[in-house]
């Protein structure tokens, strides 16, 4: 099946490139890049050189109609928009790894983002988490892949959530994010030097644009409005997101029902690996995977259950999880192209 | 002055040399290392080459009574007790970077660290925070320099809990530390191929041996029981802690009294600068400093206050603060010898 | 095909179970580890929790020879001759990872790493170098995969001095690896706050057990004897090589005929890349594959030609090139299971 | 004595704001900034707030004349000439970290940089490198502070070549640089997740301007002209350079004597420290200080002899050397200021 990647030259369009190209039923048939154009992959990405015998295009969506059989737009928000209307209206089932159909509601959507540029296809776009909507996905011809921070949140979450084992408010939301996180943005904040040994907050509170995204797919799965503080850190680290979670425990409800509420939810889940008592997740031990590893803790001195999460923001951060959704459109194992073991050391 | 460093071969003992190398009245007079016993500093650590002509020499406490008018333990839990017994009973006054002098409550004590081997000298000793015990500390022979990670929780904490205007239950402090906190530890998880981009959670809950001693200066400063749950992290960098702490504002009280108590709080403070609504501290900004950057975030969607602060934790969080302390006790200038600019980039 | 992996916890070890997880032929039946035995792969190595189903197993060689058809020691040198004997004695061919097969010449050997114990072997074995002995190494039953400062030196350099376009003398090579290169040795020198930011030589001149290696191989290349000089580094980072080797050109030797031969002896070749005149090699375009870059430079100012290449020490330089042996030993394409893109970013 | 800095923005301006504010004789009393006029410095750096007050101001060389006694000018390479020849009109006298007034020769200026707006200038400026110079710098009204790489190269070669100890042909020098080297350039190339965990060449051979600066003042000592051929990497840190000189030893000379002409040309020097025999430099143990570490090694069987040193480059290789300049130049102690112990760890 021939695929085509839209944006190809940012970090989570190198990431699909590099999981694709070990994928054996995708194939990358067109790969756009406005900086790029022209230019072989290869030469842009010394790392491809000898890989991949393919140019950059300009961006040109429907175009790729008769091409690909299915595109992932890895574009900025707001660019990716009219990206994906030009390939949905040619017919071309998309993945999109933007946040432009990641909000249901389009009034939040444009009080974080700005005016939407394709509102028509929210209804048809699927929230692309597949632990909590496979089988929407199965059907979907759009697919909006989750922003990193809301998986490593929403994944330990929900099922604590959806069993109403602990309280929806008061919900603390603790995260540390590798760099590659912002996409390859030249700023002097991302300079080597500005971050190396260096450790910092940003956007705290609720004015982070993936608080809204928990809280939408949070609320989802409890059935009721869930309220959480949110605050994002850079790491001096290229990959990876680790996540603690503070809840409080619902009146009644016990650990022991939570941490089962948890194993069974992810009992069969080929990238969900919810620790044995005593584990505690590192980004090491998901690097480059599509793995997010989960662990429970109780502090019942505090009235305080933690929840630890561990995963590669470009890994089921963005592009794995673009893949795994692609392989659920398609009808492939789920898994397929995916099971890379995780780069250590 | 003289003054002796005992464990002067460990991450705080070396800080301590750094740092007493540039005081301009204290001088180091002796240097203890077991492992190090009659090298000179400078081949022992070459950094030092050509700057201190002294040799190490193996630890007797007791002969330092006359060559040193101040000594500084920088040992492990444990072997400090006896040494700081042995310094104390020969009439040198202390300051302990070890923890066992810290926790006021023996039973506390024992029950994290063990026996302790000189509870007689616990009466005496004075908790090394200045911005807390300040006056208590000029008077002190005794004084027991606060964890790294205390320091970096009590002091945005300290003036919200004194003025009663924060819940004083469901705390919820994330720290994330640099390695050194660790001290030179020879195991497989510091080596530099484990922690390379890698953050990981350990000791979570209620199960770090700093969370004790958080709540015993937090309970001092609230006037009641304060309960914290803590989750500290290891960062892939060397120095600087940054920590994360939620709290439930008290019925009533607002935001903005809660960032005046702060700012009055540290209006004269040398060493804790309150940040002005939208900067938020960095470790890079305290690196190799006596600094902590501390800042005020209100989530009023969730009821929740962040407490954002970072620190050098062998600075402001050890051998910077131990400084602090011995400039207290021998009636120097407080910030003497601990003003040099953060080492950035 | 079942393989065993001796010595399966180190880092080459754990290298050699990443790669071979996506091998489609091998198949991983045996893994041992002393420190380890018993316990299951992904509990002592959390990354690979969910992909083995396997446990580490104490080391008995021979009791290998009816479940593997084929072994890789990656032990220490001076353990792994023994195991080696063993296998071969049970008649199981062997890729051997240490440096115990690799010099043809006993006195050698046992001047750089002490007594051989199993000299018997060194006349079975191949320097899996499959650039310079593909042949061989289809015919062998023990292949000795060089060390990874070779494997950076001498792939550059030997096409030159096939061709006896430079001198053989004078030849100064200076090495810059990554801290995995040491294997996870558990001591002061490679924990973290040692080597974070630092970069240092170590046994510079000709006292590195690399160095006769080299020689011995562009010796054998340039049909009469070749003196090097070199200076290895440590970087601070976990993986990858880069080399710079500096020669003069021979009397009447052109720089376009010294690229010329550089380019066709590569030409066919899929794992190393002569990049175009201006491009530069780096870590990142090879980390985590089994790709070596090569660029040639001209400086006729100086009458010097300068070699730079980048492989990963633990792909190319170590258990990529193994596994690459192996495939040929087995008769299998050569780049099976070897063609994963390079990690970036 | 008030001082002014041209360019404080910059990493070296920012590392000479840094020095200066320890060091009791200099005061800044003006700093100069395009990007950040207007603001105060601990607002700009946030590492700076409360530790001087004064606002960064738009540059008017000339109208610093009647505020400072010395100015530094750390202004990119032809942006400062024309601030120079402001200042030096003015009466001022500059200590200049660019590169304008390092080369002695117009012509090998203009080749490598362009146009020169201050030619007339250069014939009073002194190679601001005191252990070859320091005479001269007593008595200049402008200093050249030199490059990074060359204070590396020829602080260890400059002894070997006075005494004809060497030969003055077939030079290499492989150097490898933090990444603060390049100043705060805000380009892809320098972004966290494009050199964490890498290691490139760049600019090899003789492509780099440091490298006629290197043969300028290697040939000035030898008496004849030297040819180097030079290979610059960036490293995966922000400071330090650590450098390799391959050398060969010229007839008849002996190590032990070049090994002697090293340690006496600095022995009575206090910023350059030739180890004793086994031991060799690291970045670390010169880190943030205006130390440069030596080492001489021979390498017997091929007619080698390999000087290896480190500094820091923003300290001995920038601002350091710059503050060491001022001191001589204005009568003061030469080492003042500059003793603050390097940051380790």
């Amino acid at each position: 099946m021939k695929v085509g990647i839209l944006g190809a030259s940012g970090y989570s369009g190198l990431e699909l490139v590099r999981i694709l190209l070990g994928h054996p039923e995708f194939e990358i048939a067109a790969a756009t890049s406005e900086q790029q154009a022209g230019r072989p992959l290869g030469e842009a990405f010394p790392s491809l050189r000898g890989r991949i015998d393919l140019r950059f295009e300009a961006m040109a969506p429907a175009a790729l109609a008769g091409r690909v059989e299915l595109a992932f737009t890895a574009l900025p928000h707001a660019a990716s928009a009219p990206a994906v209307h030009a390939l949905r209206e040619a017919g071309v089932p998309v993945v999109d790894l933007s946040a432009d159909f990641r909000l249901r509601d389009l009034a939040t959507y444009e009080h974080w983002y700005g005016k939407h540029a394709a509102p028509a296809h929210l209804a048809e776009a699927v929230y692309g988490l597949p632990e909590l909507h496979r089988e929407a996905l199965r059907k979907a011809k759009l697919a909006a892949a989750p922003g990193c921070y809301p998986t490593s949140a929403v994944l330990p979450l929900a099922p604590l959530l959806r069993a109403g084992l602990c309280e929806r408010t008061g919900i603390h939301i603790d995260s540390k994010s590798g760099v590659s996180g912002a996409g390859r943005k030249v700023e002097a904040g991302y300079l080597f030097a500005e971050l190396d040994g260096n450790c910092r907050a940003y956007k705290p509170g609720f004015t982070h644009r993936h608080a809204p995204e928990i809280e939408q797919e949070a609320t989802a799965v409890a059935g009721g409005p869930v309220r959480v503080s949110f605050v994002p850190h850079l790491l001096p680290t290229v990959r990876g997101i680790a996540t603690s979670v503070y809840v409080r425990p619902a009146r009644g409800a016990t650990a022991a029902r939570a941490r089962a509420a948890l194993e069974e939810a992810y009992a069969s889940e080929r990238f969900v690996r919810v620790l044995p008592e005593g584990a505690l997740p590192s980004l090491q031990a998901v690097r480059g995977s599509n793995f997010c590893d989960v662990a429970f803790v109780e502090d019942a001195r505090n009235e305080t259950w933690i929840l630890l999460s561990a995963l590669d923001n470009l890994g089921k951060g963005a592009s794995g999880q673009a893949v795994q959704c692609a392989n659920l459109m398609c009808g492939l194992p789920e898994e397929m192209g995916l099971l890379a073991p995780p780069f250590v050391p």
